[in-house]
């Protein structure tokens, strides 16, 4: 299983890919893209559309799990990640993925074991957890990371019940 | 000056092109965009792109006016709002237009007169200044048709000021 984890944004978005092969998690890739500031709302979800295209079609990844967008105190914030996101569930559905949303609570949940951990417990967690020298510098890639692991475990968890109950 | 407006929502999108021509509105082609209840939202926001760059590509409007995401109770819709409005905003940047937002409370103002006008008085409105025998039927496009109304009204303004200015 091939999965990429998006955590969208306008001006940052997160990316990974990871692989589950023999029950053993192997990063394949992951990194930020990031819109130009001095261009439109229309012209940065463009961007991004691109990128991920790029991301998607270069690695062929199965399945998306995209970070549910939540309702913060800042509306502006939100609109705009409800936007990004909107492009990065497009983009995984014209690529053919299934496409999973994951809150961030359950995310930490599943990769840290708490529901609200830091940022960088996230990244210490998933640096071991992909057996990195270093933790994803930065954050929103490190959350994609986490994105695709919750996935991976989880899917892995049903398989196991669903085998288990023969 | 062609214009597309776009109300976005992920059930429905209504969609408006109008051409100004030597001061008159000129009604190109209006309707709405539904996409399949019974598919994923990603699934139904790749529908959505589809639809929209079609009508794009056939009627190749130079200018988008689209509805600006507004945050009311319901956060689900917000939510759902805000990635449909982001399919459109790449759409048409990704066709080379110039994009331009405007709240539901710009447009009624521009359009009826009084920003708390009801969807009836935006239908008949739009049908008076279209020209149309009967209003577009459904909200949603009637919506669009005000959207694109309003770009042209400012837009004619702003050069009719530029004008007297010298």
């Amino acid at each position: 299983v091939r999965v990429i984890g998006i955590d969208p944004g306008l001006t940052t978005t997160g990316y990974a890919v990871v692989d589950r092969d023999a029950g053993r998690l192997k990063p394949v890739g992951f990194g930020v893209l990031r819109t130009s500031p001095s261009r439109s709302a229309a012209e940065r979800l463009a961007e991004l559309r691109a990128g991920l295209l790029d991301v998607m079609v270069e690695h062929r990844p199965g399945v998306a799990a995209v970070e549910q967008v939540f309702f913060n105190n800042n509306a502006q914030t939100a609109m705009t990640v409800g936007q990004a996101s909107g492009i990065a569930l497009a983009a995984a559905a014209e690529q053919g993925m299934e496409v999973f949303c994951y809150t961030p609570t359950e995310v930490k949940q599943s990769v840290v074991g708490f529901g609200a951990a830091t940022k960088r417990q996230v990244q210490a967690m998933v640096a071991s957890l992909l057996m990195l020298d270093l933790p994803p510098k930065s954050p929103d890639a490190a959350d994609a990371c986490a994105l695709a692991i919750c996935h991976l475990n989880r899917s892995g968890l049903n398989r196991a019940i669903r085998e288990a109950l023969g």
